[in-house]
């Protein structure tokens, strides 16, 4: 399963709640209907708890949906579950900024908060 | 009556508050007063329930109004009006950015919030 | 008096708190002091009571100002207590953004909020 | 037929060669292929001879492919032949810039030289 | 007339082509047709032969503009011929850039080129 | 081989030289060395002799690029020979602007002429 | 001292809680440690009480640092403290944005709040 | 050690809450996995306390990263600690935004609030 | 004299035609007819023949300007006189950029090309 | 000797002129008179001959000035000379856009180009 791509780093700083934002511009699936690829903007935002993402392993993760058949809506989300439960941050926001389809635009943003321990 | 061309999909994320904005740069109507064109782009955020928008029915659905005669604020509500009765979204904001008449640009933005259960 | 030029036609969804934005890239008026034109761009923000402006009035309304002499700040805020009067908004905004004189740049910025009945 | 709706009057400088360029971004025609309407920008540019052409009736000829199935490449081509037979100029070029279609964009420039008297 | 309100000064550099640029973003006439205002933008070119053109002067002479109801590319060539006859440039470009009508924008460009002599 | 994916339809216009340019930003194929991806835009600028270049056909025939490994420089001359076979354009340009890699952006640009006859 | 230069005229809008925001993008002081000019844009916002601004005299009070020795902290803090003297206002922010110098750009953002009476 | 590298002055303004923003668009420290460079742009944003940073040692100081090798995350997060405990300021932002490496952009914030006393 | 502010270095190319653009947005004089400041920026191209321009002296030249009156198409036709005779280039341009003074923006372009020996 | 970097690849399109342009924003070396590092974009565009220019290999040929002392005149015409021994190529043009200094923006421009055969 391509979750299992995904690596870590410990936070050298858990201390300080500091944010990072990460964008990728070359991210590309297959729409389940159509059978054609989608293309879109995924850019996420988090604050690390005791793991950083190590970000050559996330490419080869959002590369993984390349042959993948999955709704916009869908793989958002799935991209949120995956990487809240490898790197366990305080929160963090996944959107997915897709290119037009019949001349319409879709931008999906989803987000996660750590439950207070 | 053109609200019956939307459809929906279940949302397979019903418990995660994630927002879906749709931009639809190619709305057209007809000025009730004058007969003449009206052009402008329709933005449409909201946070689904158990139910996803269809991109291409709305894509229809939007196409529906090239031949109506219909004021800018007139149009907005009555999209919105539409799109929560059929979508039952948490909340939904409807924008209409129109281009210059007379020298003259209208935006129109309405929200829905639903009632809490 | 040139109040008297506005004119409203009734809100068709007055229980809804929506936002009309109008841009008036067009305002010009006549300096008072050098008897030179003045001139700007006029935006109008405001949420509808029982009433909505009517664009072609506001039109007429602001080229009432082409021969007057006023200073930028009085214009605002006059324009603001003229649109109140005739339209009873529930809050409005107007902004003037004034091209440049001597170097220097303007943006006059007035609202009113309607009082609570 | 369309064309008639096209109207000129005298130009007044007909001695110097002087170039009127005209964007009109409200252009909208009927993919005769899906029945989904296509949207773009017209962009005309000429040099007058004897006659200039008048705005209002060029903005109804264009409105009068609203319902029109046609291809890209021959609304600009059609577009060019209807305004050089009305208007004779010393030479013309029609330019439609359309918004994307199955993520592709595409822009058509033809031009018109008159012939040497 | 007011092709009388424009000043020049003697050029210091007459043995050199050099171009000076003007643009004057605050032009507004009225329409002959409808007495609603116009607005657009002059864009002067010039390389000066024995004389410079004074630019308060140049704005006076732009302001006699106010209340004449005058076409696009009449005013165009009216302010060439002006400037031509009071500056006598080597050669001199006149550029309207106006704001859009019914949807649809106009950009006028006249070209005027001293005589050898 | 993929070639065989492109289309074309009869130019009805063949007497005038007129020109056609479409963008794909849709672009992606396989790095030859490394096995990553690549992304780019392709911008296809022709003068069309007797055959218009069809442009689903051509959406297909970018798309079989998607799982082959190739250089930018090839990929661009492969695609303009493929183009040039198929449409027989009077002229032909082919341009790719691929992303960033190690920091460093690459832009093809490459052109083909018809023989005179 | 050049605070004296700085003028106000009476607002006529005493009750209603206004903006003023000015932008002057030609200001220029001397380093005080290598005596080189520094260049930067001043942007005031306030709600007048009382008074408002004169402009022309803002102008000339800027103008007055031109061969002055000051740092940028220092100089948009005594700004602030100048205009909020005259001025009086309910509320002021002083913003300076200088150019680079040795690669490096900075902001200066200052605040007064009146004391409530 | 680099941070012995800043220095300060003294805060001439200590009872007024004002922001100092600095941007430094050419940092440059070396990848500590692949020994390759990266590049990226600092911005400072802080509130100073009784000291003001002097932006030619901080330029030094930045440059000191010039040959070391070090992550994204720890280079902020060190640059903060080591101007926290130099300046002392009551609160600041530090953040850095990195070009893109394999496709795939980086910022990161963070922050730093004094202690109430 | 400022001219003698100006210095050179030896071109280390001198057979290749090479071109040296130098942008210097922080040049201001003063208007001779009403003692005001003048702001706009100074671009500089030019094709080195035996020397090249040494930068920091450009600085300190275009500094003397600070306190001198002087007409915008004098001082840039100046300053190309005074490039031309201390840098000796094959060929030179001196562009002025200066800001909106009542609201009329003036661009002064002049050229330099040295006499075929 | 760092141009010994630069590696080549054969070129599978000898016969058709096609372009290549390469953008590298990453260039950094050292002022020879301050000791100060310098930083600029390069930008490389060149007809290929037999070779074309492998990527990786000018990354780390323009990394090797990452240490070294070079006025950028110099550095655009090694860059250039080097490029031309290694890719002999049918014409190259190097472009080297810097980051301001003292207020002032460099930018230079080397050309060459083959003897004919």
């Amino acid at each position: 399963m391509s979750a299992s791509l995904l690596e870590t780093f410990p936070n050298q700083f858990p201390n300080r709640e500091y944010e990072v934002e990460i964008t990728c511009p070359e991210f590309t699936a297959v729409c389940p209907k159509t059978g054609q690829p989608d293309f879109g903007t995924i850019i996420i935002r988090y604050v690390p708890g005791d793991k950083v993402l190590e970000l050559k392993s996330l490419k080869l993760y959002l590369f993984s949906y390349r042959d993948r058949g999955i709704f916009y809506e869908h793989s958002i989300n799935t991209i949120l579950d995956d990487l809240v439960r490898v790197v366990q941050p305080r929160r963090m926001t996944v959107v997915g900024d897709f290119r037009p389809r019949g001349g319409i635009t879709s931008k999906i943003t989803a987000q996660h908060q750590a439950q207070a321990g």
